[in-house]
Parts: structure tokens; sequence; C-alpha cells
């Protein structure tokens, strides 16, 4: 009698727990610019992740949630964290931003400098760590696939992406290494040393072979410690 | 005896509230870029506002407080505004960025594009505005003194000020016209339509002369609806 | 019979003449960039100014050719000065370029310091009138049709002209003023202060009533003293 | 007595020709930018050069001439071609340019457009060939030493080399690859990635080290087909 209350009493707390944990998916943020604003797209990566869990049966238990802005820098997360992030009570986002922060220096005048991206991308990590959300940070995909350092913002993006690691290790958080993903890849896969037309239609925006990559390192990424 | 009673019954709201105005002085906060950060140095044009109030016997009524920071661009205001600002609970605030926002596009391909520019100073002002701060937005100066619309920046600083009047009567705060006087006192003052020499040593950075000329115009705007 | 003889001397001389005249028309080369291209298309500059002869019967006196090629500036004329100018023993040539010189500083980084402009610019000159062509120098239109100043380049569209304006005076050679008669033209015909849609279709390129705009200064330079 | 007269006859075409080298020296002219400027200054790479002959008893095989002027970049070098070049009938001429073109994208907004540059480049190069002059190619060194290609400029200066070495190729010219030299240097001399310090003193301008390393590989290539 007295175990059977026992086991009655456990019920009572454990009952309602597992129910929440099937009630209550974990919910992934991606917080991005254009390439996750299509990511939400019929073809985008977000869209393919969400059918690849479907497929595994797993689609009760990831949420999976498009917060990119086309033209999105650094700071532009910043400043929509509380509104597209925060006030969303994620448990864990994906920070994928750097292309515009590079890219816009030369065709727009309007980058990021480097230690401004590093401050802001850091303010965006403290307030999600306060939030007790998992931080996943991503280095910078290409602008250009040509896989022998010859595109012109090479440069850039490998500094970047080297600040990103740094920033992963300072901040003890987890890192998404997208740039060394892509660029291993396009050694690989892009024999003829094409500018586009690989991972990218257009140097930046993927394709669908590139959005089925992505999807897989990001699956990767969201499962790995999990 | 009644009249007395009256007297005695004023006195006792009177008389706290004299206290106070006399105990807490006006906190004025100047927020800004190089600048700013210059003008609380011994020629800078806070000091030299501190000294008009000196002068006039006013000290007692305000409290200049300098918060620039060389290189400083809307978004960079943005992201100190709580530390360097709220948290010191001005009455009033002075924004004047906007110099970096469009030089920086052709120095270091990093200036800030005009709606991100619009977007951020409305956030700054909407947080302002919610903690009851009396705010001042200020047209960007110069970017070299030639007088007949010839320097290099004179289309975008031209605009990013249209911008500023416009968020001004948006918003309903008041407006410090800087563009506006210092190109008046150039047409005047510059008859050899020389780049730099008059208002800034350098084109950008002000000489004892123009901190003199900026000194005047906020404390006009300063003491105007006070 | 001396006067008879005479006369017939005269003629010897003046028929020939007056023949060359007849069967030598004045050879006028357009020499710029994609608005010059586009400047012998069906609608542009170059062929209203052909049809403006037919009209007036002027067209055995001028041959108007046309050589504009997209995105050139300063230096790109240099290097085809000889295939496309000087080979082609012109008359008249109209430089008519510095629009992407400016512009291409901001869209892709590339465009042209002013000292290496006047630099390319004298050479042009030097080169042509070393073969006696009568040289007419344009000062750049507009890249946005703004009439106060607020469009991002005008400060350098501004300096840029007065540097032409000197390059005129100091090499004595004639100034087609084509930014001074847009800038009084769009502050008469541009009430709403758009940014294009009146002499431009895109900030730059000409409409049907800006390269009927165009023809006529085009066409008031070259008669002037002819 | 046969022997002697065939002695004679060899020295009858061996003198004029022995004292035919001994009086002309090869005239090799370095065409370039502040680099090359620097290089006549008296740590110079063509300092050096000159040094390295005297040593090995060369110094009337070898006329060595700087043409380098601060800032320049592949037009500037075709518009001074004439003057600095041609007109003082080298045998041999360096072209040492890219830096500038590269550089002032980001710098100034007017560097130059990799179509432009190879076109400027190969006229340079037809005009040096049609006077028989020996041309020898480098590709640009470095801006910024970093070693794993994170200098904000790797990008373009690889792509520009990679340029480069097609122009050798497609004209038939010898090619002095520094590029690939300074790489290979930096990954083995650079243990601390830093950006300047090793070759360069500001991450472009050479060093004492960089000045004798570059003599080294300018004066492999000089002697290499002579």
């Amino acid at each position: 009698m007295r175990s059977f209350y026992r086991i009655f009493q456990i019920a009572l707390i454990a009952i309602p727990l597992l129910a929440m944990r099937q009630d209550k998916p974990l919910r992934v943020i991606f917080f991005g610019d254009s390439i996750t604003q299509a990511g939400v797209g019929p073809t985008g990566y977000i869209t393919k992740m969400t059918e690849m869990l479907k497929i595994k049966n797993q689609s009760g238990q990831y949420e999976l949630i498009g917060a990119g802005i086309g033209g999105n820098k650094v700071y532009d997360l910043y400043l929509r964290l509380e509104d597209d992030v925060l006030s969303k009570k994620p448990d864990v986002v994906f920070i994928y931003v750097g292309i515009n922060d590079v890219w816009h220096k030369s065709s727009h005048g309007t980058g990021t400098d480097p230690d401004k991206y590093v401050k802001f991308y850091e303010a965006l990590i403290k307030k999600m760590k306060a939030q007790n959300i998992r931080v996943i940070v991503c280095t910078p995909t290409v602008i250009g696939e040509r896989n022998d350092n010859s595109n012109a913002q090479d440069g850039d993006l490998n500094y970047y992406s080297k600040l990103i690691r740094e920033i992963a290790t300072r901040n003890n958080v987890q890192l998404c290494d997208l740039r060394k993903y892509f660029g291993d890849y396009l050694a690989q896969n892009n024999p003829e040393n094409k500018e586009k037309g690989v991972l990218t239609s257009d140097r930046v925006h993927l394709t669908d072979e590139g959005n089925k990559f992505l999807a897989d390192r990001m699956m990767e990424a969201l499962v790995k410690t999990n």
C-alpha cells in the first residue's frame, strides 16, 4: 500500500514532466541574414532540417524558427535581439552573421570594422547566456567559391572567421565552423575553380546543394551535445 | 491669521521644491564621437560651456557631462546607451553623431546606411524618452570647410542632416541644426574657400574658434526651452 | 581681260575650297562613357543632334560620331585615345567623362583620385591639341537629381566640375558646363525633389527628356564659335 | 703560322664584342610604386642589387635604374611609360605594380578593376616589346604579412597575382613571382603570424630584411636567362 502510494507520488511528478517534454519541443532560432531568411523558403536549409526531423520521427523534439533578414549585419541582430529572439524564449540560438559585415565594405562602404564586429557579437552572446540560451556561433560561409583563396573577400572572411573561433573559445559557446566546412567541400567539389554554381547561385546565396549541405552541418551541430 | 496659515501652507510645499532645485542641477550628457570626446579637453566645447556657466553664475544649475568616444557611429551609441547614458539618469541628452557614419564609408568602408542610421537613431530616442529625458538632436557639422558644396562628403552630410531634421519632427524632439549653423558661418567667414583652418584643424576636428562657436550654439539650444 | 584673268585665278582657288567644304563636313567625336554609348541609340542625344541638323538642313556640315563605352573613366579614354579618336582625324572632340570616376569610388572602390583625374584629362587635351583638334570639355551631369545638394556624390561631382572648369581655363579650351545646366534645370523642374525620373531614369542615365536637354546644350556648344 | 692566323681571326671578331659588352652595360629599369621609389634609397632593394654586383665585380655589366613613384597604379605607369621608360632605351624592364591597385580600393575608393588592370598591363607590355625590351613581370608582394590568408586584401592579391601569371604566359614574358616567394618565406619565418615586422615595417613597405630578400629574388630573375 505504501509503495503504491509512493508510485502514485512519483507519477504525480513524472507524468507532467514527460508530458511537458513531449509538449514542449526544443525551440531553436536561426538568427541571421538573407541566407537564413531564404532558409525558411521551400528549398531553404531550415525547411530541409524540418524535413530531416520528420523522416527521423523527431518532429516533436525540435521547433525550428527562422529569424533572418536580408542585409543584416551583427549590429542589426543586436537591435532586434529582444523582439526577434529573447522574447520568444528559445532554448538554442544559431548566430550566423558576417557575410554582409565583410561584403558591404566594398559594395556599399557600410561594412563592419572587426573590433566592432567582435563587440556586438559578444554583446549578443552575453544577453543570450543571461537568459540561459545555448548559443551556437557560425563562421561566415563564402563570397565566391574559388577554392584557392582568390575570391576578393577571402582574406577578410578568413580573418572574421578567426575572430568568431576566438569568440567561441573566450565565451565558451559551441562553434559551427561553416567556413571550414564550405572550404573543405569546395576543395573537393569545385575542380574548375568556379566563382559560383556549386554551393551558391551568385557567390553568396545557396543553391539546393548548398542548402542541403548547410542543413546537414547545422543538424550535426544541433544534435551534438544534445 | 488665515493668510498666515495660507503662506505657511505654500511654504511647506515651495521650500523643498526650491531646495531640490538648488541641490540638483540639471544633468546634461553630450553623447557623441571624437569631437565630443575632445569636448571635455582643456579647450573643448563642453569645457567652454562650463566656463560660460561660471561667468553667468549658473554653475549650480547645470552639470555638463561628456560621453564621447572617438570613431563612434550611431550604432556604437546604441551599444553603450545603458552604461554611458541611461544609468546616469540625465535630464537632458544631446545626440551629436553622424560624421563617422558618413566619413567611414570612404575611409574604411564601414559607414552606416541611411536607413540603418535612422533606425538606430530612433531607437536611441525611444529609450531615452521612455526615461523621460529631454533629447536634443544635432545635425553633423562638416567634413571639409569649403562653402560651395564641393567637399567630397557634402552630399551625404546634407542628406543625413535632412534625415535628422525629419527625425526631430517625427519624434517631437528638439533640433540643434549644427550643419546649418556651420554652413552659414563658413559662407561668411571662409572667403578663400579653404578646406580646413577656420572652424576645424583637419576638416573635422574643431579649432579653438570651432569649439567656441559650437559651445555658443549648444548653449543656446540648452537654455532655449529651459 | 586682266580682270577676267583675276577672277579666273580666284576661282581656281575658291572652287576647290567650296567643294572641300561641302565634301568634308566637320567631323565631331563624342568621347565618353555609357551615356555617350547610349547617345547613338534610337533616342540618344547624338541621334537627336543628327536629327536637329537634318531639320535645319545642315546634315552636310557635320558628321557626328559617338565614341562612348560603358563604365569608362578618364584613364580608359586615354588608353583608347589613339584608336578611337586620333586615328579618325576629327575636327572637334567633346570630352564628357567623370561620372564613373566619382561613382565607382563607392560602388566598386575603383574611382579616380582628383589629382589623377586632372593629369589624365590634361594628357588627353595635350594630345588632341597637338593634332589641332578643337576640344570641348564637359562637366559631369548628375548622380541623383535632388536639387538641394543632398545626393551622395554631389560634393565630389561639384569638386570634379570645378577641376574641369580650371582645366578649361588653364588649357584654353571650350567649356560645356553640363553640371551647371542640369542643376539649373532641376532647380526649376524637380519640385518634388525626386532622385530620378526627370532627366534620368536611374539617377545617371538619361530619359528622353534628358537626352533632348543634353542634345540642345551640346548643339549650342558645337555651333558657338563655329 | 696557321694557328696564329686563326687566333688573329678570332680576335678580330671577339675584341669588339668584348669591348661592346664592356662599354654598354645592360640597362635595367625597375618600373613601379613607392616600394621601388624607396628601392633606390640607402637600404633599398635596387641599391642592394647594385652593391651585390660590385661584390661580384659585375658593376660594368648592369646599369640599374629606379623608376618608382609612390601611389602609382598600373595606369599611372602607362601614363609615364614614354617619358620614364621608353625614352631611356632600356634593355630590361621589371614591372612591379599592383599593391595600390588593390589597396586603394578600400583605403581611397580608387583601386583598379581587374579587367582594367589586365588591359593596361598588356598595353605596357605591348609597347615595351615593340621596342624589343625584355620584360619581367612581378606579382604583388603583400599587404599584411599574416601567413594564413587572413590579411584583408589577400583574396584580391591572390587574384591579381593569378592575372599576372596568365599575362606572363599569354604574352610570353618572364615572371618573377614575388607573391609566391614572400608567401613561402613568411610561412617559414613568421611563426607568430604577425601583420608586420618581418619583411615589412607597415604591412607594405620593406624592412631591411625585406629589401634584402627582394634584391635576391630580383637578381635571380635578372641573371636567369641572361
